[in-house]
């Protein structure tokens, strides 16, 4: 399931959805909204937005690639848009695999592969302004200010 | 946290447990119990066995493994026992992190030591008998009979 979502990601439903009798392994990413330190007071939330047509279709490829690399039972990338407060989730990766090594090899492609070739932006709002951040996981730029 | 529970495991509550605003990445792997396909029809349930004082200990050994060598800003591990059916969790490992790397990094190596310092057994069930079939996630001997 490739989904692009503009509420909040029910990441219990998504993992418990991946169980499988022939698989022994179900690794799982969520990206939440990080705010770092320095930063914390001034940022009230995240907002994320996306090209949608070309976004949706992405993530399918992104599925597709990793069916292709690894013995893989099941799939699921659910990326959120709109506003997420900070530590809440705005990307969830799951995958499932007979073995570990495959679970864990194809979840973390899925999340490389999403700041490569989808087409989803983040800023950060602040009090008196907005900030963007680049792409949605784990990097932010020091505003310029 | 670590814990050793003989009841069904709460994937979504522990995996959100994790969520915090100065953590961007969160990494779960699930263990749940795999039935191969040629002994599927046999087989009806497994059941995980633990000598409690040691294995409570290697768990909370992990966590402090995990805190020595990564920035992470959360670790969870819980292990159930008792009976669990085909493509249930045996084991849940969350681990929140700033960043991505170290959260991939810390969950594969908490499943690895699981399996190697953990005194936790399995055995499948089946109709007429049972077999051990050794540590908790992703491998299975072939019965002898």
């Amino acid at each position: 399931m490739f989904r692009i979502v503009e509420v909040p990601i029910d990441v219990g439903a998504l993992v418990s959805g991946a169980f499988r009798p022939d698989c022994g392994a179900v690794a799982t990413f969520v990206g939440t909204t990080r705010v770092d330190e320095g930063a914390g007071a001034e940022v009230e939330y995240l907002e994320y937005e996306a090209y949608r047509p070309m976004a949706d279709r992405k993530l399918e490829q992104i599925g597709a690639e990793i069916e292709e690399r690894w013995d893989v039972g099941h799939v699921s990338i659910v990326h959120r848009l709109g506003r997420v407060d900070p530590g809440e989730p705005s990307v969830v990766i799951v995958v499932a695999s007979p073995r570990r090594g495959p679970a864990f090899e194809a979840s973390r492609y899925a999340i490389e592969r999403i700041k490569e070739i989808v087409p989803i932006w983040k800023r950060e709002i602040w009090s008196d302004g907005y900030v963007w951040v680049g792409s949605q996981v784990g990097t932010r730029s020091t505003p310029a200010g």
